[in-house]
């Protein structure tokens, strides 16, 4: 069997998440795996690094299948180029030993997350960005974000219910770029608990608007009570930039 | 009467384009003309710098209305921006002497170009840019480019029958940036034809392509025969990016 290693670029603002439901043509995953049974005449189904919620976007997610078609690589993302949707675009495709998984084997991954920060919206950036008019403090924002970096309990900081897998992870390294209007957060991790990104976002920002302590974050990590971190702020803002293998 | 000049920024993907066309409520200036009128019970109609074609958008486009309201104008900003769909923002409202026309007083234009050079769709730029899969030969075009800027008759180079108006522009500069796979070309002129740029922009890549030779440019220049020249580029690669008042 041959194994098939894919990078995808998305605009998920049309769709229900990465993760097929049923046989709803309505998530990112649905639409790759259709084209690909097409095209081969054999059920395929692919194994993607991760889910994505509904609405967020992705540059790099990174997924692999098998198959016994011969097609070559080139003529395989023509294929994929020309039947799938604008807004879901294969990047790249490259032939990886039968044993590699894009999940199982993913060693980190990048997530970054957008907000327009003026009290003046953008026309452009509206589908990619996250509205936030108020006044913002970065250097207040640098050091919530050395606080996330490192190995913590980061149930806090998700969705999840009290589970029994560790919520311990590891945050590499959180980023802040400014572009005019623009504010770029980059989160660099081992993996990322449910909803985890959005929430740490959600709570950076309100210490950089002051209505919350740096110190919080500490706090937060400590007691893993949801409710006393930020809101999760809406996945349009979000993007999968890249995911890595060792 | 007051003057008001406004800024507006808008993604015209789903717009018929900025001229109100009767009651189409499909047109940049129409949107902004209803809630101008509701918000101050009477019949306002704005002044354009000048239309812009369907699927055209812009960063700084700029019009002016009088008005005998005594609202003010961050109150009158916050009331456009509320009810103006997200796809037009009033970047910017400013006071203006009664004899202010955004038409007959702009003394200069920035349209800029987006081309997505590259096998590979994007799926982000899709509604932002052209996309241009071939090879293109940057120091040809920016031979294409120096040839057109200048006084010249870009007759041939607009979707104008013969007129009786003169067809003389004089454009100041065109450049090209490059960023990563987007080509971003902006011209500065004085004035432009119906249609110029795109069809400037589409010899343009003639050239770069190697399909037709620089010195083309001088020859549809002297002929003012369209069909001389390149194609008309799709409007949803171009930006409106600013007009200039003296």
């Amino acid at each position: 069997m041959r194994n098939i290693k894919m990078t995808i670029e998305y605009d998920g603002g049309r769709y229900l998440g990465w993760q097929r439901l049923g046989d709803s043509d309505k998530t990112i995953q649905g639409k790759i795996e259709n084209i690909l049974s097409a095209m081969t005449g054999t059920e395929i189904e692919i194994i993607g690094s991760g889910r994505t919620d509904a609405g967020t976007h992705a540059r790099g997610q990174v997924a692999n299948f098998k198959t016994t078609s011969k097609m070559d690589l080139t003529a395989m993302q023509d294929h994929l180029i020309r039947y799938l949707p604008r807004d879901i675009v294969v990047k790249e495709l490259e032939e990886v030993p039968e044993r590699f998984h894009a999940r199982y084997h993913a060693a980190g991954k990048t997530y970054s997350y957008h907000v327009w920060n003026n009290v003046v919206p953008s026309a452009f950036e509206r589908h990619y960005s996250y509205h936030y008019p108020g006044h913002l403090d970065i250097d207040r924002m640098n050091e919530a974000c050395s606080k996330l970096v490192g190995a913590h309990d980061f149930l806090g900081f998700s969705s999840l219910k009290k589970s029994k897998k560790s919520t311990i992870r590891t945050i590499n390294d959180i980023t802040i770029q400014q572009e005019g209007n623009l504010l770029h957060f980059a989160f660099t991790g081992e993996g990322f608990l449910y909803n985890m990104v959005r929430i740490m976002m959600g709570t950076i920002l309100e210490i950089g608007a002051g209505t919350m302590e740096p110190e919080y974050i500490d706090a937060i990590i400590k007691s893993g009570i949801r409710s006393e971190a930020g809101m999760t702020v809406p996945s349009h803002g979000l993007f999968l930039d890249a995911v890595y293998y060792d």
